[in-house]
């Protein structure tokens, strides 16, 4: 576990600096001003603006030097060409932590990012920490510290945001259901502090019990993916992430003036870290109302309890949408169940039809009897409960009292239990106590579907040292003979082959190997052989094959401008099996990725492929192969046995190694991999230096 | 337009009784007694129960035929075992409506469904009509007429249900968002009215100005598919359908006591009416907020206007995840931006970005140029506007005369103007202002793209008669040979062939159409011919043919036990193309559809097909294939050429016009039908009679 940096001053100061205070409540520097001015008895105040005077009873200083005393936060509010003489100043008053609102600095180009730079040194030599540039300040529950335009809810949510006005979104929304903010930090341009740091902060913070973030662009992606292993092993982590489409990229590029994560690869970080993602704030507040409690799906077997029969056709289809499913009753827990039914068999979705209207009671006897039950992972209560108060006032105790039951029963069992309540919009004395009492109300089964399915969150996959790979040295651009050398050293296995320079080493080569054998040419520049014509597969005979090297050679040499090493000669796989791609590229922000997707047209039409960051494991690989949607061709569809998925994870985990530690490398691909019931092999490879 | 059934009774009557009235306001019958008694000055009332004496100030009778007077309606709410003499008796007043609120009808079994029989005989024989049994009543807002538990928000939706409890949802959700119910019924076991009654009613009631139905099993599919036409063709129509998973169809079939239509079946069906299709009351009230307006889009462009950078980002994402794309603005249109911009030039997502802040008017200049740009064919407002007013009570009015100016220009442009606010949830009286004024506002970006997507909604399908198709009769089970001829018959290509019943006449048909050949195995029982061995392709001579013959005769025989007719023997057709899977079927419901896939793995492993119900057209055709996953290799992927999409869709028609014409087939498929770019071949065909 990596020690964080210490941000005490910044979210718990004794004294406050703030430099653009105005009155003008209207502006930021006014919003903190007020903010500041009415917690006065928590930590000292300090204002510094030209135009002077005082503000909230607390005199106004016409430059920095003129506080003249220590101050452990300096809160900077005005145009960014006075910013490092604010900040130079602050420093010397003593400030360990600094806060730049402004912006006009590393999102605005090269000038502004030499400025940022030079800013972040000052700091760092200081031993102290910015927040900023261009970031919509923070606030800390415990403290009461407010750096922002809006009052926050209070609660133990920690976030982090690369927006300031989602983070109030999410404030806004995470109000509507009871809960609230324990720390919050809006990161701007990641000068000095990152979301990594602010991570690893929540992570030991402990009013914080859920994490939630949004990301546009970490600053450092192999740091942030460590930051979040570390924080997720510890409590659970909700990621709102952006960026699957392409607009959404460009318009993030211009808010933050970097480049968006791929958006496929930070989410294979994120999985393997053991954090959830999410996509929109929403998502992000229904995922965070259930994770908070810990509480995790064993498996994906759920029990609807429905109020009426069109609540339980309806949740159904929802959890399938999000690949839960409806849980299998076994003959025990449906005889259990039966006693406390209406008119309706038992069965799940367990249709209530009545039954709550005879006894409320009802409500709670078959939720016991669904949490006891090994065959269910988690419960969903939709309909009508929370709205019995309003259509039967005397019945309004009873209901609250069957809700505090429900949530004991939840707690007991260490089971999500979550309700989908028609009057959640309306709100009801039972709706708050559920909520009080730890059960997640949603408003809309979609959104209790969706929430429900991030409770699986894996176990983060293990990370485990990369393993040894062959070192001999590679030249920039290996050709094929060169990069199975390198391959094979991993234990890869190729068909049998060798390099022929003349026809009749071609002949010599396909009599050993044993024929149909294939060609391919071969040179250092030739990067797509194939379009050049420089592979030919099912050459029958040696004769053949000394007259294939003859025309190869020419029409590739005359095509493509080059002089042939050679050309390769190799024995042809038998039909059968199936056609995978599996490499390893070189990530911008998260380093070496692993890649498997079945060949053909999905990955060429359908792009179906998995990725994990390496180093990585074959069990964690063969798991996400599980995941492709041409799973079934490698399952044994169309009569055929399954393949070795495991012989593909393990060469995946070899590529994965080589990459992470071969910093010379910067892709590797087998395609295609031919995968079989009794291994795999590979039958071309390439190999891209950086 | 078929001329629907005459409802006024049951939504607008004179008088009426309710059968099974109790003081007991936790039953139906007191809830409903309630409602009636506080609407008599709306019509006249009358009570029947046993217990006798007065409610409300009515006197209870204890029989019906004690009322002693003509009634409009009957409300039967009383156990199954009084309902018919309680019917009886109610007609023979002079009911022209019944509404059977008691279960224990056709949805409990045989004798059940009997019982019903002979009370919609009885009512259909005293030209009245009958809502139920085993359903949850009715509301019209115009009359006040309310056979319901609860109250209902009055507003413009039209609402049919197949369950009242999602009813119930629906109304809460809409009275949320200010909208509300014109029409009510729950339609029970359909055992008369059905829901294609209600859309035909709904359709030409002029209070409603968007209908909105749950729908999980229509009584008779081509009925309902009709009504849905006629309704789709007026006014704007969401359908709530349930059953996409396998536990929602079981939980359906135990909840109406019917199987649930076919869920892909039941989409194509609806989508070809014209009418949107949700899988949510959350849904289907964001989608009934957008489409009521009438406004809907002429393309997949939308402008985000966004309140910062990060709503702009996942606004971008959320409008790609429903098809919606990020429209590219034109130079004019971006000049014509920057003027009312902040620091953020002109893009799209458009980035506030304080422009707000310093006028909040940008806000509807924004507005205006976008809507008047011809590349943008919707607007979302995302972000904070809606809150201006509590951030700065002084600018409160100006937000609302801004919000009036909004809806006025998008009301101009008759384009879908939609806003999503953080502040929905709080409510704002700028929000009831945008509301008040036509303009959707959602609490999450999510709901507000899925909903904008709807009003994509394209123009229902042309229903063209079916074409004439061959007529001669059908052995039950055609074999191959009878099948080409037939489809031949419609001109569908095949390769040259002929039948052989001696190697000799094998061998002469193979030199006659040419090698290399295909041989079938031809017997009226042999469903299966590749798995029994009767199928072999790439015969390169007509000495092989004729052995072939042989040795397939002998083999086939054996192993299925047959004699058979004799063998195909056909010219193998050229590599290249691709091999689709085209077919008609008969639903249960919806009678005959149409199928059309890429065969081979993206069949078997994705079922990646479209559905249209026939008869269609070849143009409707085409652009569904357009849907597929595995598009991109009819338009062209690795380097092909595209194929001709028109040819394949020609021959589907005439496949669904095959099965609308001919009752006596059940299923025709062509597999594989071979695509090109010059043109379509079918391969193999198979036809199954009922």
């Amino acid at each position: 576990m990596t020690v964080g940096r210490d941000l005490s001053a910044l979210f718990a100061p004794a004294s406050v600096l703030l430099v653009g205070a105005t009155p003008d409540t209207l502006k930021w520097g006014g919003w903190v001003a007020r903010s500041f001015g009415q917690s006065t008895e928590r930590f000292r105040v300090h204002f510094v603006s030209r135009s002077g005077g005082d503000l909230y009873g607390i005199p106004v200083r016409t430059s920095v030097a003129e506080v003249g005393e220590h101050v452990d936060l300096a809160v900077i509010v005005i145009p960014a060409a006075g910013v490092p003489a604010a900040v130079e100043q602050s420093l010397a008053l003593g400030a360990k932590a600094i806060v730049v609102v402004s912006a006009g600095f590393g999102e605005v180009g090269e000038e502004g990012r030499a400025v940022q730079e030079a800013l972040v040194a000052m700091v760092r030599e200081a031993g102290a920490v910015l927040l900023g540039p261009n970031c919509l300040g923070l606030f800390d529950a415990d403290s009461r510290l407010n750096v922002y335009g809006e009052e926050f809810p209070i609660g133990d949510v920690g976030l982090v945001s690369q927006s300031g006005n989602l983070a109030l979104e999410i404030s806004l929304l995470l109000s509507g259901i009871g809960l609230g903010i324990s720390r919050f930090s809006s990161v701007g341009n990641q000068a000095d502090l990152t979301i990594a740091d602010m991570l690893r902060d929540l992570a030991v913070h402990d009013a914080t019990k859920v994490i939630a973030a949004y990301v546009e662009a970490p600053a450092d992606g192999e740091d942030f993916a460590e930051a979040l292993r570390e924080a997720a092993a510890i409590k659970p982590v909700v990621l709102l992430l952006s960026g699957r489409s392409e607009g959404a990229q460009r318009a993030a590029a211009s808010h933050t003036g970097v480049l968006a994560a791929e958006s496929r690869v930070i989410r294979a970080v994120a999985r393997d870290a053991g954090a959830a993602v999410v996509d929109t704030p929403g998502g992000l507040v229904d995922a965070v109302s259930v994770l908070r409690l810990g509480r995790f799906l064993r498996g994906s077997g759920i029990a609807i309890l429905a109020d009426g029969g069109g609540h339980g056709v309806v949740a159904s289809d929802a959890l399938a949408d999000v690949g839960l499913a409806v849980a299998d009753l076994t003959p025990t827990t449906l005889a259990a169940l039966t006693p406390h039914l209406g008119n309706v068999g038992p069965q799940n979705p367990v249709d209530l039809a009545g039954a709550g209207e005879s006894d409320m009671w009802n409500f709670h006897h078959l939720t016991e009897t669904l949490l006891a039950a090994d065959e269910v992972d988690g419960v969903i209560l939709s309909g009508y409960f929370g709205g019995y108060q309003a259509y039967n006032p005397a019945a309004g105790d009873r209901e609250v009292q069957i809700a505090k039951a429900i949530a004991a029963s939840a707690a007991k069992a260490k089971k999500p239990y979550i309700v989908h309540s028609m009057l959640e919009r309306t709100g009801t004395e039972t709706i708050d106590v559920l909520r009080a009492h730890g059960i997640p109300v949603f408003s809309r089964i979609e959104g209790a579907a969706a929430a429900l399915a991030l409770a699986r969150t894996p176990a983060p996959a293990a990370r485990p040292q990369a393993g040894l790979v062959g070192a001999d040295p590679l030249s920039t651009v290996p050709a094929y003979p060169e990069a199975r050398t390198l391959l094979a050293g991993l234990g890869i296995a190729f068909p049998a082959g060798g390099l022929a320079t003349t026809p009749a080493e071609a002949a010599a080569l396909a009599s050993s190997v044993g024929t149909p054998v294939v060609l391919k040419a071969v040179a250092a520049e030739l990067l797509h052989k194939t379009d050049a014509g420089g592979v030919l597969l099912g050459v029958a005979s040696p004769e053949s094959a000394a007259e294939a090297f003859t025309t190869m050679k020419e029409r590739v040499e005359t095509s493509a401008g080059l002089v042939l090493d050679g050309i390769w000669v190799e024995a042809m796989a038998a039909a059968g099996g199936v056609d995978l791609v599996v490499g390893a590229r070189r990530d911008r922000l998260f380093g070496p990725v692993v890649l498997i997707g079945v060949g053909g047209v999905f990955v060429e039409v359908l792009d179906d492929v998995v990725l994990a960051p390496a180093p990585t494991d074959a069990g964690h690989l063969a798991a996400l192969m599980r995941t492709l949607r041409a799973y079934p061709l490698l399952a044994g569809a169309r009569g055929q046995d399954p393949v070795d998925c495991d012989a593909v994870a393990a060469i995946a985990v070899r590529l994965g190694d080589l990459l992470a530690r071969r910093p010379e490398i910067a892709e590797v691909e087998i395609n295609p991999l031919r995968a079989t019931a009794a291994g795999a092999m590979a039958l071309d490879a390439r190999i891209v230096c950086e």
